[in-house]
């Protein structure tokens, strides 16, 4: 079980989340390509900073959108988000390889990656951009109940699957997180979250927010370097899971 | 003598340039990167229109600057030169793989271009980055009575040097292009145009401002796409080199 | 009845628009305010032409996205667009005062105009910040068959509404005006538009797209300054109105 | 003597700065307009906090550069910024409005602020703008050993002006603030920072970095909420203007 995290989310004079202390811990980072957050040079500094801990490079694009930070759900078509799709993992792959290394993964962010999860036609849009990008760059996204959909898709365009899950949120009994709206959607407790994460680990079995057991498939598990906590949290899965 | 055309200059709803009338007179298309105009679906509708007329690929990267159009000088450090130019060459770099192709040169735009012609820290900068990129991506600068501090410089680096003169802008004695804000500074008569094209083709022996002969070394002519007049010229230019 | 035109669309280095041309039919200018198109120079030249032809000036505000033109449906909320209403509108209100002028009204553009026509919580956000502006703005929004919610929704914030209708395209039963992807939604015939105009002027009873009669209460006539064929259009309008 | 402070220079999801713990220290707060910072909620956020503790409204603007933070000089021509100006003032002028309150002054950002300090064609630009804003907008400028140039400037405008000291800044026996690059520029002691901050609000005699008296004219001191200490300072110097 690998951990993954959304990094490299500065721009320019901001600084967001502490990508120094959370590296040590995770094996995948989700580097922010410029769209919803971080300049070329950020990018620049935060493959330096992963490579150094021998953390995987995956690309996080995002609509165009720094105001909202890609949060903002924004209609494109599907040209524009294939184009979009290889512009910033074209850009953060350059500036990779300006260090000699590669990326390896893409997990859309933000709305993108809402709405690759809900609507056909953007899934197939990334995955058209990801089977024609340089190397074989898998996609990150979110394992539910049912992942043989999205499986399937991804044999087509000839792109591996990489799924990955939350020890921090609840899930409903098809596999989904629980929207953030209800009570509950969050978890907070740190022994709920590193329970959650070691059940995900050891085979995948959960409690679902109504009490029945879940199985989710789950290749890697999504982490947060936000703050003191998450971090802490994080260090504390990662040791979990090395035991 | 090949004949350079800034390429992809439109963004969004905005069009700029005749690309589809200029394209099939042009060897090397200069393709805008998204900072001061074109964005990623412009662009792979730029690469493809470009491969169509078997057209060489350059990278065009400037400042961030949309709304100056990349034309305000803007200082930036050397380290974010470095990476802006890397995440610009990136992002052309993979919507051309995409197609299939593969970019052959960076040509910077406007006030990033006249930095690097005037400022060592800044074409280093340059330098640096495409010392690193993925191929061997030549530079276009532009050439002057003396090009050997540039060659040096280029060799430091490993980058292959390219050459580029204007058919439609006076030279003073030192090979400077005359600034636009002196008269005679910019050739409107397209005899003269088509004459000096020719000169600079055959041998370089060209006519300054002054009156006084000036040799001048070039690969490349640029010329221009912006207008029914621009084309007609490039169309004229490359009918006399091909005769 | 009015006309009203989207005006001052350019940015930068980018022209779009023939607003000189079409300027001096027109009573009402929707001002593009920088979000969607319009720098601030562009937005100062463009309220210098609209007063030379004693147009009214509007602002036309949008949401954040200048390479979707405003076009792209964008999730922000209430308390955001309250915020970039205001924001655009002060923009260009300060801008037209320094040439001695005042606004008259707000035309939302593109994605933020459809989602207040069909979202009240949009709506009302827009409407907060127009009761809140300096001076006394209207609010321009689209006639349909019932105006009743619009008028009341208005009324409970004090604004004026201004109701536009438009001459090229087609309506359905309900006034609402067919999707471009249904077959007959642009009139093209300029008989056929200049009929519309006059029938919507002289007292609104035009024929729906499936032949029935529908009156259309209006204010003003959006018309078009894109093109040689569009400003022809209004040219005619203008000329049939005053007869 | 006033306390000025650069405040609301948040942007999205990006927080920067300590407002709430500096406001209730400041008298003028020089808000971001969404040119460097400060995006339409945050400058409605900012407006409301201000006016909580009394604070006067001033306008921060700045060049258009989110990614340089408005640090970097970018070369515009005088109508741009004339019109970039009245822009930013008029944006942060409508939301204060909405509120109920006005702005008094502004003061430019960055690179902008010190272009005007050097350029007099920028400076002209700046005065022409504030000459044409709704109401009396004061320029805040730096003082140095001579300001009757920039007096007779602004009185040619109409523009009241607001001279600001630095009380953890060196100046040199011109009454210029030594640049960062040399050794000594910035106070880090904070008794030489208060010693500083009184020397200027009880008559103006500090000595200069090569310990020479000097006379600084002033009507506001700049101060920073960046971090805890520069907070702490500002109370500190609170607490010595008020005993």
């Amino acid at each position: 079980m690998l951990l993954n995290c959304d990094i490299g989310e500065s721009f320019g004079a901001w600084t967001m989340g502490l990508d120094e202390q959370v590296m040590p811990y995770i094996d995948q980072a989700n580097i922010a390509c410029g769209f919803h957050a971080g300049d070329p040079l950020v990018m620049h500094n935060t493959v330096r900073l992963a490579l150094q801990h021998n953390v995987a490079l995956g690309a996080h694009p995002a609509y165009p959108d720094l105001q909202g930070f890609g949060r903002r759900p924004m209609v494109c078509s599907p040209e524009e988000i294939h184009a979009m799709v290889l512009y910033q993992v074209g850009a953060l792959g350059q500036i990779a390889a300006a260090q000699g290394a590669k990326l390896s993964y893409v997990k859309p962010h933000g709305a993108l990656y809402n709405d690759m999860m809900r609507n056909e036609a953007v899934l197939r849009a990334i995955l058209g951009a990801l089977g024609q990008t340089t190397g074989k760059l898998a996609l990150m996204a979110m394992t539910t109940a049912d992942n043989e959909p999205l499986k399937v898709l991804c044999a087509e365009y000839g792109v591996e699957l990489l799924l990955e899950a939350f020890a921090d949120r609840a899930y409903d009994e098809n596999g989904y997180i629980v929207p953030r709206s209800i009570a509950g959607a969050v978890h907070h407790d740190s022994d709920v979250i590193l329970s959650q994460a070691k059940a995900i680990a050891e085979g995948g079995v959960i409690q679902t927010i109504s009490g029945k057991p879940l199985t989710l498939e789950a290749d890697t598990l999504c982490v947060h370097g936000d703050n003191p906590e998450s971090v802490a949290a994080v260090r504390t899965i990662r040791q979990a899971l090395m035991a």
